[in-house]
């Protein structure tokens, strides 16, 4: 069995978006970010110890449409852009469903995730302010590995502080962020008054991504030429992520598809926006996407969207950090170790958040064993190992065409493949010899 | 800064070679196999209780152009075929070299290497025959992961032997190929009659490729519908890798890039023929690299060209395989433990040794220590972390930057970077904290 010749779609580098979209534009009314010391709106200014200025503007811009400093757009081409959007054709001989499952492949960067869209333009940004280094927290590694590698590109250097327990069990994200050439330490440390405020309480911690990010944030604000840098959950962040959803708008338009269903998994939110809000910008606009549902899909171990509240909370565990509105499970809330580190947060982005809210989207959550039975399937049929932050939309995916299947309706599903799964196949392993724990939380 | 807009050639689908290259149509007059009982030339039927009609055909096949079936062709997409000829702009800034890198992309299959592209055709040319399963060994782990991914597209089985030394240090092998839905045995196993032999002489053996290969012949010439399945070396392996070759030269004659070297790896070979020989097929006819030198880079721990003897010999330890004319360090020779396992093998491909001994191509070899400093090198300016026989070649090529920039010559380079090394990254560790041992071996 072949697949058709018009199975994947590429883009050319020239089709790279020149703009970023948004969507801060379509939601101008969103509660803005709170002081934690004064419990006021935040001023441009109470970032500037940790963001460089133009980081700042872009945070609060609700300018429709960014331009892409060509500085940013040419070097995507280091991240492999523009990627692919590929036709599951064999996935879905395999369901026997008359669905058609389309995915957009962020897995064919070099680091292996969506995450360096904005690595890339924040490290432009801050190089071009002066910064010469970077200061960030990881938990799964990911985002840490994207800003090591996209730093060079510039010429800065980048300190990643990354959560003890992910460390100890995941040394070969500190060999890649090493390779890199950046600077990785093992948080709580010995670099910062607060890691070792830390150690000395509780020397034995295992350490938390609120701690790291406390670090990072010290790190940064401690010397004028250093900035904080962070993933996910900004509205900058969202912003470059935008590249993703653009591009796909651009196939989708080649391979005239209109999707009945745009699936994308959610931690932090980048991925999920990356893929969605711009395609929420057309729906809006009363362009396109009239009839298309648009799905976010959690884990069952941190399912901030389908179990969380939507308020004001810290976006951190100590609560250093400015207050965000958005739907939150509480900013002290722990979730289950599971293998989708990059999904593992208490929140989500205030901009997803916002888009939840106004009922522009729906989500649902799975537990990690779903999620793994589907990767597996998608590695036999389509010969990619998914990332198991993927395996999310890719189980949401399958369901839906299942759902096809069963009321033989022949539509067209979009979903994120946000990366590959080539360092984090212990879940593979453990999901396969019967021993992967369910990550579902009973007690929400 | 960033780089020129045209640094990086693409292709379309529809660009993929329709035809492979057939280099043993340039010498005709190599001498052939030796059936090892006999000791006459060995006959295709020689060869058929482990290899299907076609396979066996193409061994020996000295027709200059082979079509490749629509139903492989189509299916190199999934191995994100055509791959990307990309400038290394960075890199050349780093060496303040006028030279002009270019390197082939391998490294963007989902397999991490260029394995798959014979795994490909050889799981295609079985199912067609009837056979169900294919056995095959591995070494280092990446042509058994290619094996097993590519069978799933012609619903057929893999079961893989793999040396059981590589097995315990590389256990993500095992959980790849697992997913992937192949079986896979430690080397020496219980499963063959010459597998329980050895375990019983030899009980705490951490195998080699000879029993391996062993093994997994055994296994497939004892059912019919089993065939066997080998990932370098023999001539149908070479034929099937020229891909790269044809699809790099449609990518220069694009960029209008007239090479002055082309530089590709070498262990059993199937890389650097896949880059060179088809290139030579055009030199020999006259029509282009007229002027070009072609390295292939061994590693010092199993030199074959550079240190070894054009000669029969066994292509496994235990000489059960046919003798092929060829360089060969001597079917004993046990090469140290480096990183680059897929270079670590007594012999050259009996096609690249026609090559060298013709003086058409050259060789040189490096340690592995400098290929890694090579690396890391690569990984802080191109973005990419090279697997560690890729090292090999990107060394070669940055020392002919050197010269080039010593000579203040404007060459052009064009190196084949076979893969990625994001499940090879333990020596990138050894190298960084200065624990990688010289893989010299002086005795030879």
């Amino acid at each position: 069995m072949s697949i058709p010749k018009d199975a994947r779609i590429n883009l050319s580098p020239e089709d790279i978006p020149k703009k970023w979209y948004n969507f801060a534009a379509e939601v101008p009314d969103i509660k803005p970010p709170i002081n934690p010391g004064t419990k006021e709106p935040a001023k441009p200014e109470d970032f500037e110890p940790i963001f460089c200025k133009e980081i700042i503007r872009q945070e609060g811009s609700t300018e429709r449409f960014i331009n892409i400093p060509e500085e940013v757009r040419d070097n995507l081409i280091y991240l492999n852009r523009p990627a692919p959007l590929q036709r599951a054709y064999r996935l879905e001989k395999a369901l026997k469903t008359p669905a058609r499952i389309y995915f957009k492949r962020e897995d064919m960067s070099p680091l292996g995730s969506h995450k360096g869209n904005t690595a890339l333009a924040q490290a432009f940004y801050n190089a071009d302010a002066g910064i010469h280094t970077l200061t960030t927290e990881t938990g799964a590694g990911q985002w840490g590995t994207a800003l090591a590698m996209v730093s060079n590109l510039y010429d800065i250097k980048t300190t990643v502080f990354m959560v003890k327990g992910s460390f100890m069990a995941k040394p070969l994200r500190k060999t890649i962020i090493n390779t890199y050439g950046a600077t990785i330490y093992a948080s709580p440390s010995e670099y910062t008054e607060f890691g070792k405020k830390v150690l000395k309480e509780h020397p034995d911690t295992s350490g938390s991504l609120g701690i790291a990010i406390s670090e990072a944030c010290e790190m940064a604000a401690k010397d004028e030429h250093t900035c904080y840098s962070l993933g996910s959950v900004l509205n900058h962040v969202m912003l470059h992520q935008s590249v993703i959803g653009l591009e796909t708008m651009q196939q989708m338009d080649i391979g005239e598809i209109d999707p009945d269903y745009v699936i994308a998994c959610a931690g932090g939110g980048s991925n999920f926006a990356g893929m969605v809000l711009p395609m929420l910008g057309e729906k809006m606009a009363g362009r396109k996407f009239a009839d298309t549902q648009f799905i976010a899909v959690e884990p069952k171990a941190a399912p901030s969207l389908t179990k969380g509240e939507y308020k004001y909370d810290y976006g951190d565990t100590a609560g250093f950090t400015p207050l965000l509105m958005m739907y939150t499970l509480g900013s002290d809330y722990i979730p289950s170790a599971i293998h989708a580190g990059g999904l593992r947060y208490h929140g989500m982005s205030p901009l997803v958040s916002a888009a939840y809210d106004r009922n522009l989207i729906t989500a649902r959550s799975y537990d990690q064993t779903q999620t793994f039975e589907a990767g597996l399937m998608f590695a036999r049929t389509e010969g990619i190992i998914p990332a198991p932050e993927s395996c999310h939309a890719l189980k949401a995916a399958i369901d839906v065409a299942l759902e096809c299947k069963e009321k033989k309706e022949e539509k067209d599903i979009v979903f994120c493949l946000s990366g590959h799964g080539l360092l984090d196949l212990y879940g593979y392993e453990q999901y396969m010899d019967g021993t992967l724990p369910s990550s579902d939380r009973n007690d929400l």
